[in-house]
């Protein structure tokens, strides 16, 4: 294996192995890395499906990125259009122990450890810290942003002086000047505050998204009056609390915050701050047990058991775990950004990695969440219908990234990190299309699936329908040829740009179309009202799903019978071979060793298109085809540093044809962030990776299949695997499986 | 006259016209307009030559652009490479009566007049409030950035409750979280609280520059305890004065601020810290005494008198006033941008619009500053060699726009306003050249008026050589034509890019290389071991002068004997004509108007570029030329919407031909931001024009003259003056002028 092991969080994991069932629903670090909290930060993330919130500290540290995102609160920004705003965050807290600002880049750390504990949804930080002037104090730091009731989010502190006696302070405020990387986004509203609460009203600068947040503290010393002060600092009200501590003695801060915005209802500001009175009162353990029990029956749902190696059940279940926190609850008008919640990569826009790579995930274990994801999709018909109207095609070509409104926002420019003077021209905005029959594969499976038939008739139908309107409309006649091609596009495989005839995006252009026909063809004879009120409604009439069925037939569709190969677009066996196994160890991305124009030149491949399309579609494809493939492609794809898209589905093709890869590819998925293996993972969790490597648990060593006698498995554990065990939801029905070997 | 008077400033200046003395030194609003908040920030600018602050209000108000910009002190940014970092600011002030924050926004503005003092670099605003409650307060703020002291800056607050008693709460803070335009700069670093002082020590981002930022705060009613509480919140530490005043009892409270940066000398929180430790001393008289005087030097050296014509008087004077402000004192290292100190525009870059435009006002009534803006461009010649080479010439090719480092910071790519997707491309850093020759006139123009020696032979003959080394080697043969070319350039009428043999660059470019060989030769007769080591350390020898001498011959400036014109660059007289007058009135520009593409098409000038090269280089052309040019040129000038460098140049040229216009030229210059003719005066004082106006005021209308007699006058001042009196300094000989009709 070539996944290096050289993060703090791969030798806790590794110390932990021995250890028995508690660890494995934790990820620990032992000890404190200044030049790590970026990766730290995004695995220590937290969330609810309302907000996430990076593990930042408590207290402010040198270049940390902390962030509080809120689902669907975007604001403009430059180069990316538009982005998650950075919230006031819920974890801000400076301490004073007797007049010495706690500061982990001053003094010395004793002791250190973090801990997230995947099981109960908290962060835990346990320290013992000698301040400049010689005093001791031992820190434990507690938090969760509560899933039983996602506008809340608690945070504790308990401090004992060790080797002195004196005043505690504890100092705790609502940042209205927070930015996202530099940028702030906020304008102030209102503010007040009383006793030992405060409230701070702001509005997102350009989308004018009001948000209210609602703070109270509570600081508590056995036998010792607490006193408060409100410094009423604009635009960053705080509460400060101080009490006398004895040495030895527990003081204990607690932290409240309540979040409310515009986007759930009326007023924010006066539900927050009906939420605010109550707050006083809340006691933690009711809040934690609440809280607690919302996740033991995600848990319950969502659960992979893998038995024999510890590294991959704790891997499973962080990838599960940061799937639940950033999946949105009863929001059909937001979706799941790349990087879920947990950082500024992608700024919170969403591809194709939620249909393909996260939403299997929910259609099996929470379809309600599938549900509206889905609907967010049909939410944004306009703005899908505006961009392929802009481009003079016909339907719904969805955007490539998709944020607040369904427009396109991909970056149409971004600046050369190697020369200020330059800019890169992205293109997957403009070509990337494959997107729009990805949205109606998901939407066709999520039917498969549930048997959502309101569903269906009222939104999911209509996706399916205009997208195959947009790929009738997108093909182009080659006379010469007499056949139809999509031509000038990204696959896919994003290292190869304006490319013809791409097999995955030819492919499943041509199963849209089809799907639409069966629909169609479903809809006229189940529910003909329906039919007849959505194809008036869409001008949709029989000329057109004719001309749909001349398309089916005429597109192009490379395959070569002599070798059982598909070409992954044209002209591409024309490429440069490059040998990468005599390139290894290599420590960046074949495009980063070649240039952009250099590796689009080659056979070198970000992901595999090809052996992407065979698991979509595994019906069209025999196994002699399917492992030719497998070969050829295999051995041309950059696994390690290319698309983190790739291993997770690249493990689930190696256990279709048997091979001895499918550890390994797991394993490259399962630690893309907790070990960071491809160095970006500061910049979020890689929400495809994480939803990919269910799929490879689930569809790859399970080997589950629906078949017309249901749902059957395959198992193809990994030799040390002893137990491979979950359950999936099936037309509302719970079916368990408990592989052993 | 064209110029509208809608502007609530006109209105004011109209009113006070009858007025006597004292409004002749003074810009007053007598109404609060919430849409003009951005033009206001920038008249009521107040500056030391160490920082200038935008006249905001002490209290945040929605939409506010609140900067305070110290020299030199630069950060990166997106686009614009580096801008000047806004400091946390001296104003920033909140005032809580009886409970209800005082807020413009709130309640009702019973009375209201704010007024610039240029005579003593002081703002007043005075203010009659009453609150939603119905509380009435007058409320008087007074604010100087201290000359005499330029790390101190000072405001006052004195309120009055009229109709009731209660508790006065100020709260003033030291913002760290301060931004440009929504982009953040400064790290946090430290801070403390104690009594009545504060500090913030800050760093910027990508600099590094250490800022270290004092406060002091003292609240007085007569016979009441005031009562200290310090807010320590992180980044933002503020103090919070209160004092329980009586109904009609004034209480005054006392903000002294004092900056330091890493720029002066090491640790600059040292030095805030022993500054800090005097304020509580302080005494609102004296320090306000000590500026005064500092002012009234500045007057006695500076000022212009106009008699007839109060809103002259008071346009030229504000326009010196600012010019003043932003100039910096005893730094080399530091220029002055082309919005001063003043606002956003441009980011504190500097154009050619400091040597041409404003320089000739220091060289003739400050010296020492003149001395000092050319010094950074002699600091600064590394990176003008370093764009030369880069760009494949030999000596010195300066920045067109220049800031913290030399180095060429024109962006090469802007947003799109209008379509968010695409860039404009913006031309003048690759090819707007004749900056290199502008410079080396300046440096010509300073030495010819100080006869500073010194300055000559360590830095001046260095810029004046490596600048036409440059021009050497910039030039292109042209074989058909036998002679030597500059193509593909931007002269300084930026509507036509990408032209060739400009008559400004071409005739410049020569007159650097005449200069360059004049100072050789005085070097070799009259300093030659200066010359030795100067030419050895260039390695400059006599055959690359002899170059020189054939590139002056051979190089091509246009000139028609026929009919007296200078042809602006070749091939202008084919581009098409439009009839400006037909136009009026016009409220955009002709560029506005046509689009970059259109405008280039047609012969409207931004600016007159051959009136402008007969303006510095009087001795080429004879009255009959000038007159035949002027006649030409104007009428294809969008005065009015074209370049703010123009109308004070065409001023002078009108007065040298005798044409009417030179007073409504005149006029439109002084107008620029005082009545923000061009609508965005709200991005900063447009200096060039400051610097324009009193150009015209002493070359034009005084008609200044250096002989070998010495400085003569020819006056032709518009009828309705009775008077112009000013002085300059040559040769460090005072000499006044006071012209009477």
């Amino acid at each position: 294996m070539t996944v290096s092991a050289e993060s703090p969080l791969s030798m806790d994991i590794g110390e932990e192995r021995v250890g028995a069932g508690p660890s494995e629903w934790s990820i620990t670090e032992t000890s404190f890395h200044p030049d790590k909290i970026h990766h730290s930060e995004t695995i220590f993330t937290l969330g609810n499906g309302y907000l996430g919130t990076r593990g930042a500290f408590e207290e402010a540290y040198p270049d940390e990125v902390r962030s509080t995102f809120l689902h669907g609160v975007f604001d403009d920004v430059p180069v990316f259009f538009t982005e998650l705003a950075n919230a006031p965050d819920w974890l801000e807290m400076e301490i004073c122990l007797a007049d010495e600002r706690f500061d982990l880049a001053e003094g010395i750390l004793l002791e250190f450890s973090r801990s997230l504990n995947l099981k109960t949804a908290s962060l835990r930080r346990d320290l013992r810290w000698r301040s400049p002037l010689g005093r001791e104090t031992h820190l434990v730091f507690e938090r969760f942003a509560s899933l039983a009731d996602p506008h809340l989010c608690a945070l504790r502190v308990t401090i004992t002086p060790e080797n002195y006696a004196g005043s505690i302070q504890i100092r705790a405020g609502l940042n209205g000047e927070v930015d996202n990387l530099a940028f702030k986004h906020w304008d102030w509203l209102g503010q007040a505050l009383q006793a030992q609460t405060a409230w701070l009203h702001s509005r997102t600068h350009s989308t004018g998204i009001e948000l209210a947040t609602g703070l109270c503290l509570c600081l508590n010393a056995a036998g010792r009056e607490s006193s408060y002060e409100q410094w009423d600092v604009h635009n960053h009200p705080t509460l400060a609390a101080a009490v006398d501590a004895r040495k030895g003695q527990a003081v204990s801060g607690t932290k409240w915050i309540t979040y409310y915005t515009a986007r759930e209802g009326e007023n924010p500001l006066r539900r927050c701050l009906d939420a605010l009175q109550a707050l006083p009162e809340l006691d933690w353990d009711s809040a934690w047990e609440s809280h607690q029990r919302a996740w033991e029956a995600e848990w319950e749902r969502s659960d992979v058991i893998i038995e024999g190696d510890e590294e991959a059940q704790k891997a499973v279940r962080f990838n599960i775990f940061q799937l639940l926190c950033a999946a949105p609850r009863g929001d059909e008008h937001v979706n799941i950004g790349a990087k879920l919640l947990s950082g500024y990569g992608y700024r919170g826009h969403s591809f194709w990695d939620t249909e393909i790579f996260m939403l299997p995930f929910f259609i099996y274990t929470h379809p309600e969440i599938a549900h509206d994801l889905l609907s967010y999709r049909w939410h944004n018909l306009p703005g899908a219908r505006a961009k392929a109207s802009a481009n003079g095609f016909s339907g719904a070509q969805y955007p490539w990234e998709s944020a607040g409104t369904g427009e396109e926002v991909t970056p149409t420019w971004v600046p050369d990190p190697d020369d200020r003077t330059k800019l890169i021209r992205i293109w997957t905005g403009d070509i990337e299309i494959h997107i729009s029959a990805d949205i109606a594969y998901a939407v066709w499976q999520y039917w498969q699936s549930t048997g959502d038939e309101a569903f269906l008739l009222e939104r999911g139908a209509e996706i399916i329908l205009e997208t195959a309107r947009f790929w009738s409309s997108r093909v182009e006649w080659n006379a010469s040829l007499e056949r139809l091609e999509i031509n000038d596009i990204v696959g896919p495989d994003e290292y190869h740009d304006h490319v013809n005839n791409n097999a995955y995006t030819n492919t499943l252009a041509r199963w849209n179309l089809e799907t639409a026909l069966q629909a169609a063809a479903w809809l006229k004879q189940e529910h003909s009202r329906e039919w007849q009120r959505l194809s008036q409604r869409l001008v949709l009439k029989e000329a057109e799903l004719s001309r749909w069925e001349k398309v089916i037939d005429q597109i192009y569709v490379p395959f070569d019978p002599h070798t059982n190969l598909v070409e992954q677009f044209e002209g591409f066996y024309q490429r440069k071979k490059i040998d990468l196994a005599a390139l290894e160890p290599r420590h960046e991305s074949m495009q980063a060793i070649l240039g952009i124009e250099g590796i689009n030149d080659t056979q070198v491949l970000k992901q595999a298109d090809v052996l992407m399309l065979m698991y979509l579609l595994p019906g069209l494809y025999d196994s002699a085809v399917v492992k030719a493939n497998f070969d050829y492609y295999s051995r041309r794809t950059d696994h390690s540093f290319g698309s983190s898209l790739g291993p997770s589905i690249q493990a689930i093709m190696a256990c279709r044809v048997n091979d001895d890869s499918a550890y390994e590819q797991f394993m490259r998925a399962a630690r893309t962030d907790l070990y960071d293996v491809r160095s970006n993972a500061g910049d979020g969790i890689h929400g495809a990776s994480a939803g990919g490597l269910w799929q490879a648990a689930v569809f790859g060593f399970a080997g589950l299949e629906r078949t017309p006698a249901g749902w059957q498995s395959h198992p193809r554990l990994p030799s040390h695997w002893t137990r491979l065990a979950f359950r999936i939801v099936d037309h509302g029905r719970v079916i368990d499986f408990d592989l052993k070997q």
